[in-house]
């Protein structure tokens, strides 16, 4: 048979497909491997032999010819499997990992233990086509999944309209997220700085603080993570994240113990800082690390008393992921406080680059025209990924779903706990979750067991491993990730 | 007759629009003064007594109501007018700025005196419908214009398969782009380290020279402009932008006048620099100015005397904005230099926020995992933007088309500075351009009267005009903009 479907695959339809290329012969030669074993050799040897670089995407006419061989022999299921996983890459791994290391700016750890090329609700498919159920979530930028058709329409309509629009002019989709969005935040913080990363948002807090306090000096916690631009790594803990670039001794920051109020009134009080910067969950540089309960009332009566300004960076812990009941969409909400600012995202945008600066009118009034800038900051398709993000939130329910199964999980935990010698300990607040085992080499085993399991966790600290999974995690796949966890820790226990 | 565009206009089909919201009586009211004049106040008066809150979106019952009312009474070429404004904005441009003014963090100055709402090649259209030749290009972010069939679906596509994926692992969607983006790299500069903003870039590229460098010390130019972080406003020289953050102060930055190599060289030789950042044609801080022939080469030499980092940074210059020859897309190769680092941006994603610092193999290989990090770098959906965007500039001949419509628009602005006295100079490169008017007052007064003549220009320094039309400006668009000019300067030498 010839099968259009597979044709297409290899030669690419650019009119329906303008972000793919052609396929590569080393992609065919893999995915036919995958797909019918070896009989993939002597079925591709003869084209194998015209073919010069086997990494450019071929040639129109090699299109046809593949696809006949092929087509006369390989069943239909073998050819429509061949066709799906080719769609989801013409490319191999190995050029994949070959050109990222090639021509990346190695300042970060290249992970290429799986590609991903799919997301499908909580799961992740790799480029051999295994399903992984993620716990990362991009690091909470992807907690309704690595796919959405609700925000793929939406941002296709919008690039046909308007693509982009500079954060200093008004437009169309920034009021509608604004008629939309109030009904989440927390009383009184109004007002929003929009922005594209994490580490911008934190860095562009910091200057609106310092410009109300009139106040250089920040107050920031050990073990806290806020991004890596120069305000924003300046008030990050880890000295490997800023002596490097000579930021290790900025003379505006004081670090504290988390939880550590009184150090934090002592600043105050000998006016070396007017502003404290917190994460109320810290979720990078201490594991997953919730603050004590009374810790962040007692930051807020200290800004109180000295008019000085609590940033609370709820990043990760934002929109869902720390719901203790339902629709405490932030850890601030949680803990019962009102901070100065906030910075929210990633999750907002579903995906979208887009985070804020969020804060109350009083701050706002105080702030100038010329105090900052933006091209990207709220730009139109990032409000229309926030607002269809934000609105599947709430029909979601994911702050119930989020009590529902963190309970499961904590529960789960336990009980593993006193199965497993290896599991020392666990912590988290709703879903942002992590276990503590013996070693970092317990954890670089488990991280490594855990996927023949079927479940994906890149992220940790020291000897915790961190589990930030999408809030759509249903009942079934959370007992999955415990099924999972449990095979993973018996396979450590006999290590 | 009863126009089912018109309804859909009006009660939103979610399926199809998840990014509209229903329309609000005031913009149907807005929508239908523009279309049928006054006889919209009795058309809508019964309507009218129904509505409590009329910037709510309208109930769906409501919306066959006014579909029949209006049915009955309208012409269809007024349905369909008025099915078309709406469906462009279901609200008014009034609740667009009330929602702006109440809720932005007032850090930059509000632009509301149109509002876009639809790119049409290089026009922007605005929520009354009318059209203007855009002069902005969001800081040279949209040089392709303000809409993109062939982004948006693939953007589409992606965001059906695998919306984000963070920069630190390995994907597809880059690997395909880095397989393309060579072609069009200046010789040498081979390394990417992905990014979302302007300043963002700015700030990485920052902190990898001074990881490099091991020296802290960092020349930036007198009316040089490079963002807003930290590290990016740090070395931007306008005083107000660093003063209310406490970073005029930076013993780290030492600023030189424009194309004075010797201060650069000074301060290498005291060993208080080992890095210099420039613009190439400054863009922001001083009008449009690009830097004297021989300056870039004199940084060139300095840089390698010092084994110093010269930082380009080509975010409003790269990708074809100062061509002077075919397939020159960047200044650095107009200047006849490879500086160790360039910034590139943000055109590349076709208004998709992506930005990158880009540098040699030597840098790179002195960089180590852990310095940096980033969530949206380089993901899935902005290496789509850029594969597509970058494969348009070089089918579109986008350097070629810059070279013709330059000397179009110089020779034009020769002709009229003959005619116009109040046309006091002009400067610039490929189409980075601005027209020196006599004061202030004469640009702001420019600026508004020129909107008459179909032509939008929101940026100026001083008594400076800038332009940063689209590179794909048409022969007759630019004759249009120069009849716009020409008009408007005509009326600024009666005033």
């Amino acid at each position: 048979m010839y099968s259009q479907k597979l044709y297409k695959s290899i030669i690419n339809d650019r009119a329906a497909h303008p972000e793919r290329l052609n396929a590569t012969f080393e992609r065919i030669e893999e995915v036919c491997a995958i797909v019918i074993g070896e009989r993939a050799v002597s079925l591709l040897e003869d084209t194998a032999k015209k073919i010069k670089d086997k990494r450019k995407p071929l040639a129109d006419e090699i299109g046809n010819e593949l696809t006949m061989g092929l087509g006369n022999r390989c069943s239909p299921m073998e050819l429509n499997s061949i066709a799906d996983l080719l769609m989801d890459s013409e490319l191999t791994m190995d050029e994949a990992i070959d050109l990222h290391e090639k021509y990346k700016i190695p300042v970060s750890h290249l992970e290429k233990d799986i590609i991903p090329v799919r997301g499908d609700g909580a799961w992740i498919i790799d480029i051999h086509g295994d399903a992984f159920l993620d716990m990362d979530s991009n690091y909470s930028a992807t907690n309704l999944g690595m796919s959405n058709s609700e925000i793929a329409l939406g941002l296709f309509n919008q690039a046909n309209q308007l693509i982009s629009m500079k954060e200093d002019r008004v437009h169309v989709p920034r009021t509608r997220f604004l008629k939309e969005i109030h009904q989440m935040m927390p009383e009184g913080l109004t007002n929003f700085y929009w922005q594209n990363s994490g580490g911008e948002a934190v860095d562009k807090a910091l200057k609106i603080a310092k410009a109300f306090t009139q106040h250089k000096g920040v107050v920031a916690m050990k073990g806290g993570f806020h991004g890596r631009t120069h305000g924003a790594v300046a008030v990050t803990h880890e000295p490997g994240f800023r002596e490097p670039f000579f930021l290790d001794n900025e003379e505006w920051v004081h670090f504290v113990d988390f939880n550590d109020a009184d150090a934090v009134e002592k600043l105050f009080e000998e006016d070396k800082a007017r502003t404290v910067i917190v994460e109320l969950v810290q979720g990078e540089g201490a594991g997953v690390r919730p603050a004590e309960r009374s810790f962040p009332k007692q930051l807020e009566k200290i800004c109180d008393k000295y008019g000085g300004v609590l940033i609370a960076d709820e990043i990760q812990s934002g929109f869902g992921r720390t719901a203790e009941k339902k629709n405490q969409w932030f850890a601030s909400v949680v803990y019962g406080i009102t901070p100065q600012i906030m910075t929210i995202g990633k999750s907002f945008g579903g995906g979208y680059p887009v985070t804020a600066v969020v804060t109350n009118k009083e701050i706002s009034q105080k702030m100038k025209g010329g105090y900052d800038g933006s091209t990207f900051g709220g730009n139109p398709m990032a409000m229309v990924a926030a607002l269809i993000a934000t609105r599947q939130m709430r029909e979601k329910d994911l702050t119930g779903n989020v009590i529902q199964r963190s309970k499961q999980l904590m529960d789960g935990f336990e009980k593993l706990k006193k199965e497993h010698e290896c599991l020392r300990d666990f912590r988290g607040l709703g879903l942002m979750l992590s276990l503590q085992l013996r070693t970092t080499e317990d954890v670089a085993v488990f991280q490594s067991e855990i996927k023949k399991h079927g479940v994906k966790t890149s992220l940790s600290t020291d000897d915790w491993v961190r589990f930030l999974p999408p809030l759509i995690l249903s009942e079934s796949e959370a007992a999955f990730l415990l099924n999972g966890i449990n095979e993973t820790l018996k396979h450590l226990s006999c290590s």
